[in-house]
């Protein structure tokens, strides 16, 4: 019933080892983070984020997912192990992915359906899905989006948790897709540090705005891609 | 029961035939765009939006509806054929309006009941009516209206999508109903092309933001009204 | 049950009667405003506000409260009567304080619980108690905190309107607290006095956005504290 969630991992991203440089596009590599309770002898663990393609298209295998792909790489570079899937615009089968897929990632962005039109659903399936909004997220995604083109206005995306998996909406265009990524990167990490816990209060106060990783998120909104 | 829904033309903006000339202001009058639907031998039809002016005092005849008339004649000047309607601040009625008007018409904007006080009810009216929220549009109408005043802040107006009819709530001063309206006029076009069809993802895919339209509703946020 | 609510006066700010000159911070002290229903003969009441801090570690006694303490003394500043209250991070608490609260205090000013986690549960329960949504003011405390800190919009704040009390969620951090608390200042006067009635649209008509003391509230978003 619900849609497959592939863990082949993607290509990396530029056109090889050199390839970042010699395009001259910096990529940020940021030191792998410990996937919550795994021991310290073992290699560090990547972060497992699932990248979904809502598309009827897509699914349909009539239509490249170029917005997925580009996703993924992006996510790679960001120093995340990436899962892939794809679904028709089908509320139910949204929902069921968000469901099946919360519990063993970090992060879920999706791609797609998060138009005007009846056809979009995926807003609508996350709402159903998510334990509570970060509604910040979609904001931000806007105004920066706004920047850009005023059309951003119109993504009806949402963001939320669901058993500490972060998920958010992304555009389907890839342009739209990878500019809202690149508008939530100087917040993702302090966010999924956050929410891996532990919840101390004391400890790591939420809403802690000085982290000691102030200074690097700290950098300009629109960091380069 | 429902309140009535006139059908009456609007008169056209400035004073006359070249008013707009006249008096230094530059009327954008796009092609009409022909109704979903028609043939091709009839004239294009307008597109059809409803104003609708929520308020005690003018529901009663002791207050003029200043901002349903510049809101009317401003749609016109856009090349909407208008119809204009006037409820009192009551839920029931507004909803039983929107219910009633969002089959015949590609929008309807509101006016008044956004404010802060119980007595101001269209937010909740418009929520208990559409299929799903555009949140958008009122997070870009406050966002602009906030480079004017503070206070645009305190608008708890919402956005929403029923029967492919996009409903929008503006405050009900004249000042800020015509800025929320200008905020929305870069991307209305293309909200409404969205929403009229077809949803063939493939074709038009959502969330698309390099329309061929690009270059006019890449217009500047703050248009001349 | 329910948390108590303190009705201690706060210390004024600055140190001292001068102190605020001394530092070169300027305090705005607005004319003190008439409570609803007070004779004029009585020496005018200051409006009272609630300032609850929402936190374990100081519920626990084992963590100070420097966000509440810095949020009730800029309230005093601003000439509010001031009492707190400390609830641990349970929703059920929230809402209970939140109810009892609302009926005696024109503004209740949560801090803490609007993070990320599991255990931040201010906006839940803030949402299951107001009667409507102020969606504006999270929006313009995020926006203008992200011009300090992109975390800023991690923030799940709420504000909304129970029995004519205004509620408003703040970070729990001091420094976001205070800096979400400066951005509404310039709408906060407004917002009270619209919500302190009466409700005669035609008298204050809603979405008004050129009061009276527009000159004074036109200010710069940025006030220094």
């Amino acid at each position: 019933m619900a849609a497959k969630v592939g863990r082949r991992r993607t290509v990396p991203a530029g056109d090889g080892q050199g390839g970042a440089h010699a395009t001259g596009r910096r990529v940020r590599r940021p030191d792998p983070v410990e996937a919550a309770g795994t021991g310290g002898e073992r290699a560090p663990e990547r972060r497992r984020a699932l990248v979904v393609t809502v598309s009827d298209g897509v699914a349909a295998g009539v239509r490249q997912d170029v917005s997925g792909d580009d996703l993924a790489r992006r996510l790679d570079e960001l120093g995340f192990g990436v899962d892939r899937a794809v679904v028709p615009d089908e509320r139910a089968r949204i929902e069921q992915l968000l469901v099946a897929a919360a519990d063993g990632h970090a992060m879920i962005l999706t791609a797609g359906g998060t138009g005007l039109t009846p056809r979009d659903v995926t807003p609508q399936a996350t709402q159903a899905v998510i334990e509570y909004e970060v509604p910040g997220l979609p904001e931000l995604m806007r105004a920066e989006g706004g920047r850009s083109t005023p059309y951003a206005y119109l993504s009806r995306a949402v963001a939320g948790v669901r058993q500490r998996c972060l998920i958010v909406n992304l555009p389907g265009s890839p342009r739209g897709a990878l500019e809202s990524l690149a508008a939530l990167e100087p917040i993702l990490d302090h966010a999924l540090v956050t929410l891996a816990g532990p919840f101390d209060h004391d400890l790591a106060p939420d809403g802690d705005r000085t982290p000691a990783k102030a200074s690097r998120t700290r950098a300009p909104h629109h960091q380069s891609s």
